[in-house]
């Protein structure tokens, strides 16, 4: 199912609607909308569930830095006021609900809006599921959109409580980055487990392989053709968050964002190493199957071309005639026998000299 | 014969005639030419369906927007007309009606001269038909050109009628947006259908291939290269755009350019991705066929391996010499049937032990 | 013929000679070297064929525009001559004669100097001649040099004769446009017609493709290969011609050589679709060749494989033991004849639910 | 194993960790860490082992060079008391941990940050294990980071030593490109070894090709996908060395940093000419696996094509009918092996002529 | 054995070796080193075979043009004796030495140091031996080395004899200018000759392919993977050359740079077109070997399907019932024959009708 929405692209959007208009493209995830809110400095720290977004409002007054978290895309109206309230584009607005978008950096001048890809990685199906999720960083705030439940920043979460590392003193530019960050630490979980997958495969295509190999393979390619369409914009994205000249991401945050542009470059290295070693393992299998193929054809080949010359002489001695003097010597039998016998071990020396045997 | 047109490249143009020299290179699609009129400003809207060019003429001075749509490029002189009354390029005019036209964007200063290809899916042959569509960007002005009836532009003039979202408010830079805009939304549309029967082709791929199979893939490969040399120039057009400095494209109209080029971008995505998809199919398609071929190949030559020997076996005690003492054995004949079925089971288990059964 | 020469890219010059030493590497084309010469401004045309270069000289003084046209190149010394009237480098001479040029263009400063290719489709043969046509810019003349009688300039002639269009009013710039355009356009000619070619060849391949069959899409692909050679570097040509900053090429010429080059990239493009649509169809050659052979194969083994277990049941009954109740009963003959049958039709019923008939 | 390390691209930190927490991704690969500190200026040289980072702080004060040398990177302690003392970016203490990066080149101001990776080939596996190697150059100072103890710096120390060439009297920016030269160098030993295996291989190809053949091709195929991906951001690091502006960087050592750089090209040229070897490779394997086999079929297939027809006419002469006349004559049998004799000779004649003999 | 050298890349220097030290990595080629010195300006010339270095020093004084030739590379003191002469960097030394180098562009200020490399094609083996060539441009001297004794250079020392042209009255520059065209012209001259082996492998190819095909199309393809490597670098030479703003290299000698560019541009389009050839020509061997296969298998397997169900007829008259009715009809012989040719004649029509035959 998922595969099929992947290759339909459907989107929902008629031609030539006016430009921001709100449809959510995606399907329902999530019963119901959540708001999530932390408000952060180096010394302080308020975290809430908020019913509305016109609770977010007095935050965003404070000088404090406010993260906005979003849970769940398809009532339209909250997006619309979550737009209203800081100021954002249509055209914005119109991105974040439009799931199938591929990851860009705006600069909008006042804020900053990014969209990303997420991945899950769904065990017992091996399929790969994605999620577009949107940053806008502001001033002091940053919103995130998700579509699904699945936390991917619970870690962030946890170090903004605990004030781990630098993350409560530094600016929302550093918690943008901190979150895509997450996002991109996360492909590698995931190019583990396709990494153990291809492994799997690879000893199956040398070792056993039957069709299903095949479809395996091809799968996995499309998988990664898939997750290579993710994660070759953000590339992209990563290289305009580093060179950007937003006031938005202060100069100190720079090493940070380059370390995300190297993860990001590793994360495509090796999705095209995997891609090389896909190509491999077809190549290996067709060669496999036909190796395989050759050889029952070949044996059983040698073993009816042992058999022809020798049912030949049979036959031969099947005849009717009545002239045929060989019947009647008492040694006839077992010489004919013995000529079969030297025939078939002939050719069988003959195909081992020849190395077919 | 949408397909022959494809290949040949027909064009009627003598080597040597001089440049600006209109000919029209398509076929005569329509009874005769329509020429619609909509002249708009944020409080007054005009429509409608004009006899000749200079019934345009007095629109012209007017400072609202005006937008003349012509359908049908037959009629060179009309063009010709048009020309003369806005002031277009002859070698503009050309282009108009060479309808094998790239997608183009060039700046004349005075006027902004556009050319895109819109798609129409025949359902029935599922087939595509592409349509060239001019378009001319004034002071304050659109005109547009189109090949045939079909209505790409429906629900644009529509949005000027309602006066939905800020079009009537905007200026003919924001109407060529949205001209643009539905074209390229309009891909969408087709990318659908396309990804509709590309799903159908690879379940049939793996499930059960015929020779045409490998037709319909080849058809599909060769509507998406040709799907593909429409769209590409595309992104050159809307980046063009985009990074146009030309005074007719107000700033404000900025962000809804972009917008175009990201939907370019994914559309060329989606293109790019579907053409992976029909490469694996083409090898799925020939490993299936020869899969199955040797699967034929391989249980019928094991048949005829299997009773190779035990013939032979059935031809010795066929033979008529005389002294052969096993004929007289009572048990003989048994015996020879015992012997040839140890020697017919003893191969399936060595097959079987070779997995070859 | 024509083939060898391009494999060969024989070049006659000796490592290590002098360069500007004139050698015409192609093959004498033509009688005798024709001096053509048109001189011509808004009002007056006179045209010449000249006997000598010498008579060339005093419309080089007059302010119209000299046109000086001179077919075949095998006498070097008029080339010679040429170069010293109109004052050209020597490495222009020398490239002017060497006919395995690539396109170019360069410019001299008080000339530009262009190479060119043209093409002539020999119809008998189905083979491409190529023909290098160099173009000398000089403030107020042009000189273009021929190799073949051929003559693709005669609708330019005919234009100058008749004051059609622009021409006659315009600058040497603008003629030398026109010689080119004519070239460009003429490509289209040439192309529609491997477009027919590649057309009859699909329908071969894909209804009843033979050996001959490949010969022709290797041919056609070797061609395809040879006429881009041509083209990709004339893009490089017209868009230098188009960013030329030479003062010998007048701004209002402008619009038109933006018109060459783009079409010049649209032969680029119909080249590659046509690469692309050949090599699509060396895999359905493969293909289908492959699918015939395997039903060829999989019918006969059927055959085969039918008649081996009942001939076994034969040769069973063919034996001579004397022990064999069933031969004495009347109705074993038709019984035997019956179990033939019924294992005949099982394996066929076998097959084809197995889908292998 | 090496392998499997290298399929599942494993890295040990957790997605939302915060940015430089120090987690060393490899496996122990020593016992204990060690610190060997060379100081060193045109007339000293101090050497020696050290047992803690806190020793190596004087020779930090002093003018000379210091060359901190640190083999084993399991104690991230010492890692961060090093970052401590000399003033690195936690980042940069996490690349230098995290083993799976990628080469680059980062210039953090007061000091250059490399990462670059070496090679080990392991002869008794014919596996290659690549270890990452991290320099720091300061003003007055180099830190290199290994993980094996194998040592890759050797012939350095020992031109330390004994003073030779320039190395002595030149900072550390030269001793720096030393030690990366020392790791290009090595490349060339690696290549030399893979350049034997890929001779032995193609021998082999030619030959005698097994499915071991192809295994090996593909190993070889899989190790030089891996080696490119270590070489090629090498060339990027070598051409921002060169190109740098830092002041760390000494216009001198500016020939040293190019030829370093040319090297690095020509390592990857050198990797690339093996790539399209063993492509050829596979072509090779591929086609003559394929001739092989059809050498085989064609030879059996043509014995039994001889033996049926006259294996028929035995048969004819096996049928029991009462009224054959032929049965009776004296010369039947001779003329009846005479007409097999001859139709296998016309058989074989024919096929001779045909060329499948 | 070249084949060899070329696959192992041997570089003798160990790494960590200091950067300068000479060693010479080729192969000693001559007897001795030969030092050929050509002193000239416009009126005056001055030939002599050294015995050292030394014996230059005086010429080095004079105003006039002095050209240095170095044979055989093998004594590295000569080369040492030169550097310290005229000034050469210890990595130039180094480059000249290391001929494995690729070819380059380096402008050393006081002098400018280039690498290309030239072939020569041994007609016995149809092999071909790089040989590198480096050449050092100073005020007014120019150094060339050089690895064998053949001489690329014949013409050009008769050039300067005989005062052909304008080299003698030319600068320093113009001289390496004429000598790298030499080597560039050379190239035609091995393309030819190649091209005339493709040729004749072509036609072998279409008409009997043999095994032995496959590897000389596997040897060409190497071949020009060789000669590509060698030439794709001198583009960039050429262009460094020509783009070089170094005082050394006059303005007059520019388009005598931009001509050498052409011709590398030519020689390396002629290679890509030869890489198609062989592409193409593997291609067809391929299909030409499985086509000549097929129709083997085909007429022996139409051969053996004829006889079997004929034999079969021919086995079931051979069971030795006793209630055969049949064979006790007088015309139950003839009849049987009669089946037997009915049901043949009808398997060959059906095949017939198939088209199988």
């Amino acid at each position: 199912m998922a595969a099929k929405r992947r290759v339909r692209g459907r989107r929902a959007k008629e031609p030539g609607l006016p430009p921001g208009t709100l449809v959510y493209t995606g399907e329902r995830q999530t019963e119901r909308v959540r708001l999530q809110l932390m408000d952060y400095g180096p010394d302080r720290l308020e975290e809430r569930d908020l019913e509305s977004v016109q609770e977010s409002l007095p935050f965003k007054e404070l000088p404090t830095v406010t993260w906005l978290n979003l849970v769940g895309l398809h009532e339209t109206a909250v997006i619309e006021e979550i737009g209203a309230a800081f100021g954002l584009h249509p055209l914005v607005l119109e991105d974040i609900l439009n799931t199938r978008q591929r990851p860009k950096f705006e600069d909008h001048g006042d804020y900053v809006f990014l969209v990303v890809r997420t991945m899950h990685y769904l065990e017992e199906k091996r399929d790969i599921r994605t999620e577009q999720i949107a940053l806008v960083l502001g001033r002091n705030f940053v919103i995130s959109f998700q579509e699904f439940e699945a936390d991917p920043f619970g870690a962030i979460r946890d170090r903004l409580r605990t004030s781990a590392g630098r993350i409560r003193g530094a600016g929302p530019d550093y918690l943008a980055y901190a979150l895509v960050d997450a996002i991109v630490d996360h492909y590698f979980v995931i190019l583990e487990r396709i990494g153990d997958h291809i492994e799997e495969l690879g000893d199956e295509t040398i070792g056993d392989p039957t069709p299903d190999t095949l479809r395996n393979i091809q799968t996995l390619r499309k998988d990664l053709g898939h997750l290579r369409r993710s994660v070759w914009p953000l590339r992209e994205v990563a290289s305009a968050m580093e060179r950007s000249e937003s006031a938005l991401v202060k100069e100190s945050t720079g090493p940070y964002l380059r370390d995300v542009y190297d993860h990001t470059i590793q994360v495509i290295e090796t999705l095209e190493s995997y891609r090389d070693m896909i190509s491999g393992m077809f190549d290996t299998y067709l060669s496999s199957v036909s190796n395989r193929m050759n050889e029952v054809m070949k044996v059983l080949t040698i073993i009816a071309t042992i058999f022809i010359p020798i049912t030949f002489v049979a036959g031969v001695y099947g005849m009717n005639f009545q002239h045929m003097p060989e019947l009647a010597y008492p040694w006839a039998y077992p010489a004919a026998l013995g000529v079969m016998l030297i025939i078939a071990l002939a050719m069988i020396a003959y195909f081992r000299r020849k190395r077919w045997l």
